[in-house]
């Protein structure tokens, strides 16, 4: 493939084979993607196909649908006029970057952190700043507020994935009211950490929050986002965003999510203590650091390989995240918290991970 | 808000207000969005809710879906490594633009036209031409191989919303492989015209095809679609897609239509034939040009004001769409064409319109 035959591309971007991508190997104890460890139960399913069964499926969803955004916004503590819904937050981050980001423009996004969105950033021809996470991958206030003055968008997750690290709340106003640059905040962790930057979004102009469904609330496989901005700015990320994205079962299973979100809050408990218990496990084993999370998932050090560990593990049944090609993560993994059987699996796994990787 | 406070965005956009929207007074005849008129049977919805129960919720759908990929690809006569899916045919329109276009960059968009495809452009910045329909809004080849040889893309509907029009294959197959832009060729009524421009995505990298669900399968509140294109290309717009965009609700239903298409042909038969029943009516009536179509919908104009009529047919019960605030279309409406007693209907609501508004 060479530039005169597909010179209508803006962009080679650089490095398309190594892009976001997965390896899965069919693994019994899946722990490599954050996701909740419990589906839904069946009479929760039979719900959203009651709801679903009426619905025309011939007609396009409605153009604005406005009872099910108020639902939304009812449930995260918003208002209405603030709120847009996607196809997972991803897809509402989108709309922000081209929004926002062109050729020229510049985004802080702290290294290491979600892929996705360098990934966005890179397609659109911003230039990309990595500073913001210090030593200890702890947010740095100080040099997110050096890097935010020229930059049109900082992008920060908190808790952040992989490093499960968070943004003092105190700090995160400072930094917004200082500084010209739209400050997004992915809290896609949110529910397991407690701490919120919504009401800010009220308030402050440039700052936009952004929720998932797919891990507290279990939903992964049905691609829910949310957004939370001001109101005088939302319209505007409203025009990046395409008409009727959300689907119509989309809608109607999470009104039933939403109904339900109450019982699944003790799994959220239940995943925090386990968090915590795995966490003083992997601390008794020598040579490991475990890096503090409010996530649902631990990010930890050995100083073995970390791509022969993953496979000694996978070879037990037990599929974790080799996160050591992100950056500044060379000896690092990542693993979600799931069930206690499972994580009791992951904890067997690794003690024979480490006993035959040197 | 002004630029100094929302100063992040790259650009305000102009006539925010009169963007894509659509007006949906509740009426019994629902002839406004070239949907097809008749929803999926119930056993087929069952169907997919019996796939769906046992698929787990709480994860993500598989990071590269190919066993799904290849059903679409086999359902549309193309290779695998050619398909991408998506949330309706706009989301992959979106990607191709992300990867073609920004500021400085043109892109030919005759007029008029499906009005999300220009929404699109302005969104990157892009210079947009909407040169190449004549003034019988047919698709003129010289007027499109001029405008084509400094853009990076072309976008041509065939058959074209609202005007039905379509492109001569021959005259296409000259024009891509005589112009370095990318021809986007957006096949979303296919099914009702029966020409395709497929099998030249096969050997031209400089040409992709899209393809929704949402109109000869039923499938509007699903939001489906699909892009064929040359299998060295399609990597560099995979890029720009995001992972996991179809959630697993979509894929079974998805499966399920394709399975039952050969069903969901009649319709399409029936559908052509009350075309041209209405067509010959309208012809009937004095003072009224009807455009031809190859599409699921007729465009007509008439010597009245386009807004009363449709006020009053709206009051008959009767929704169509007005769209005389496109360009070049000052006089027009659309009617999609519905079940045989709806299609009357519209007929006698037309009949009142044109006696009371003068």
């Amino acid at each position: 493939m060479t530039d005169t035959t597909l010179r209508y591309f803006k962009q080679q971007l650089p490095g398309l084979a190594g892009r976001y991508k997965l390896d899965v190997p069919d693994c019994p104890v899946k722990l490599n993607q954050n996701e909740n460890a419990w589906d839904w139960p069946a009479h929760l399913k039979q719900q959203v196909f009651e709801r679903v069964r009426d619905v025309p499926w011939n007609r396009y969803p409605p153009f604005v649908p406005a009872e099910f955004v108020a639902r939304v916004a009812r449930h995260l503590g918003a208002d209405p006029a603030q709120v847009l819904v996607g196809n997972g937050s991803n897809e509402l981050l989108y709309a922000i970057f081209v929004s926002t980001l062109e050729r020229g423009r510049k985004v802080v996004i702290p290294q290491p952190t979600f892929t996705v969105y360098k990934l966005l950033a890179d397609l659109l021809g911003a230039e990309v700043v990595t500073d913001g996470l210090d030593d200890e991958m702890q947010y740095d206030a100080a040099a997110l507020e050096r890097a935010s003055q020229d930059a049109a968008v900082v992008v920060l997750a908190t808790p952040n994935n992989p490093t499960g690290s968070v943004i003092n709340p105190t700090d995160l106003e400072h930094l917004v009211f200082n500084s010209p640059a739209l400050w997004v905040i992915d809290e896609a962790y949110f529910e397991f950490h407690g701490e919120s930057a919504l009401e800010l979004a009220a308030n402050a102009r440039n700052l936009v929050v952004l929720r998932t469904f797919s891990k507290a609330l279990s939903a992964a496989g049905l691609r829910f986002g949310a957004m939370v901005a001001h109101p005088e700015a939302a319209p505007v990320f409203s025009a990046a965003k395409l008409p009727y994205n959300v689907n119509i079962f989309t809608m109607a299973a999470i009104e039933v999510a939403m109904e339900n979100a109450v019982s699944m809050k003790a799994r959220v408990e239940e995943i925090k203590r386990e968090r915590e218990r795995v966490a003083r496990h992997l601390r008794d084993f020598k040579g490991i650091k475990v890096y503090p999370s409010r996530a649902n998932f631990l990010l930890f050090e050995t100083g073995r390989d970390p791509r022969e560990l993953w496979k000694a593990m996978v070879s037990r049944g037990v599929l974790v995240r080799d996160v050591s090609g992100y950056p500044r993560l060379g000896k690092a993994l990542r693993v979600s918290i799931g069930r206690p059987e499972e994580n009791d699996a992951f904890i067997k796994a690794l003690e024979y991970a480490m006993t035959i990787v040197p």
